[in-house]
């Protein structure tokens, strides 16, 4: 893992200081939650999330993918922190006043602003490096998810499956399977209302965005994780890959996979379970059990009952060199 | 005024729908305006602003100037709506991990953000072309101040003076005016406490960041203005250039200013200078009455008692081409 310059360390050391009292969560989490009113009701979520052309996402991509996914990565973390999404602003940056790839932006940006009732309410539009940021706000309508908050003896889960990606980046597949790759790469699937259900029964969570190693790291806390591969699911493209090379590299680092990777008590599966088996079918997704919280500090990766080595590169740093 | 490509017009076209019932105000103001809870207390206000370096700032401007900046431009539209702001979230794409670069970026940020009571909450940091998103969020305790409102009657109104900016941009002033212009600038001071004084007695406001008559424009809506140039309250490098050149144009579209431009029915004249006159030292601002909305559409420039031709550019289109 790259460790100079790092984004986290840099974001400590000169933005980070102590909230004011109406702060109730601050800057390292998925999400901020301030409070604005007295009352679980006055609770408003906002997060912030840029894809830059070239580091976040290639040249070229389809602008409706681009104005869909910018939202979808904001969703994530909205659904990391089980909060309700309720209105976006959209700063733009783009090198042209091209209507028409504006409108086909829109479209995909409001494809999915549709689907969670989610209301544009302003941004800014400016020419220069194709650059979207996009800042969601909403509200807690239930308990809030933390990254903070696992405990010794909780199960570790992850929804949906991860690793395609990584594929489509890396190119190592068929085409074919690439192409099916790459799909899952540019259209990610938010699990917006999955997060607010699990938010009920977790104790701490966050989404697969950088990896699934650097990720599970912002979980363990003072605690430690036991992570087994053979468990792990995985997208068709990653899958074959994997099993052809023996290299779980793209499944355990990849990253941009936007599923959810959090904890909670083994006496709270079925209760999980049953919430988000109780989830309309367009919000359906699986939950699987890759491993466990323990209480001796590091991760440690299993594969068929043995210690399998960590890679080095834990995950995606957006800002590292390179 | 360049019209193809028009940045509203692309926004208009492309982004803006009908409203949600929880979105009070959505594009096209200075700010959103959505609700969370019931009561006053219940409303959220949002902005965003985007600096781009080589369009919204100059390469090579002070770490802390642009991180202070960053934060003002956002600052004054608050200001402009009457607003009052609590969060903020800051989107950092830089092109290099320079810790001192973002230390001093973040002294200029908490400079402003102390004064006001702003947390910053959280954000994004990336690696890319230097570029810089603020969005902010806070609360209305007063009335609304919107662009629309203006009544055929009412006064015109300025905060502080203008035009300075632009003469920094242009350096047609000689050295020791331009380098204090160019302070101006470089920090701008948001009229964050005078813009909720003027809120509860303004019929319509805006902030001047585009120049003066595009700014105005946004305010007349069916109706028209008469504007006096002779009592437009300049800076001092604009006052000695346009003495010297007869040229009015930095003043009446240069932009970047930041100062509050605003209309009040004559009646409230005394009540809303006697609000404005009770801020305290550090917020305390001149204000000048420069001209009149009329019944009659179009805006009118007048100059020693005859109508002055209006310049071809009205103000600045940060989208525009060139």
């Amino acid at each position: 893992m790259s460790r100079t310059p790092d984004e986290s360390e840099l974001i400590a050391d000169c933005f980070v200081r102590t909230p004011g009292e109406a702060t109730l969560i601050g800057p390292g989490d998925d999400a901020a939650v301030v409070r604005v009113a007295a009352g679980d009701a006055g609770r408003v979520v906002c997060s912030t999330d840029t894809l830059l052309e070239g580091a976040h996402f290639a040249k070229g991509m389809p602008a409706d993918a681009l104005g869909r996914k910018a939202l979808a990565v904001n969703l994530s973390d909205f659904a990391a922190m089980g909060a309700t999404p309720k209105w976006a602003l959209v700063a733009l940056t783009t090198p042209d006043a091209d209507k028409a790839w504006c409108k086909a932006f829109a479209s995909g940006f409001f494809s999915l602003a549709d689907r969670y009732g989610v209301d544009l309410v302003g941004g800014d539009l400016t020419r220069g490096p194709l650059t979207v940021t996009v800042q969601l706000l909403g509200v807690q309508e239930g308990p809030i998810l933390r990254r903070t908050g696992a405990q010794a003896g909780d199960r570790i889960y992850l929804s949906g499956d991860i690793g395609d990606a990584a594929i489509a980046f890396s190119g190592v597949a068929d085409a074919a399977l690439t192409a099916r790759a790459k799909r899952r790469l540019d259209y990610p699937e938010p699990r917006v209302r999955a997060g607010c259900a699990i938010a009920r029964h977790a104790t701490a969570g966050i989404d697969v965005s950088d990896g699934l190693l650097k990720d599970l790291g912002c979980l363990v806390g003072d605690c430690g994780a036991e992570i087994h591969i053979d468990r792990l699911p995985l997208g068709e493209a990653c899958a074959q890959y994997c099993a052809a090379s023996g290299d779980y590299a793209p499944a355990l680092t990849g990253g941009d996979d936007y599923e959810l990777l959090f904890t909670a008590p083994s006496a709270s599966e079925d209760a999980l379970r049953e919430a988000v088996g109780g989830l309309p079918e367009e919000d359906a997704v699986a939950l699987t059990h890759i491993g466990d919280i323990v209480a001796s500090p590091g991760v440690r990766i299993m594969l068929e009952g043995r210690e399998h080595e960590t890679p080095e590169r834990l995950g995606f740093d957006h800002f590292a060199a390179g």
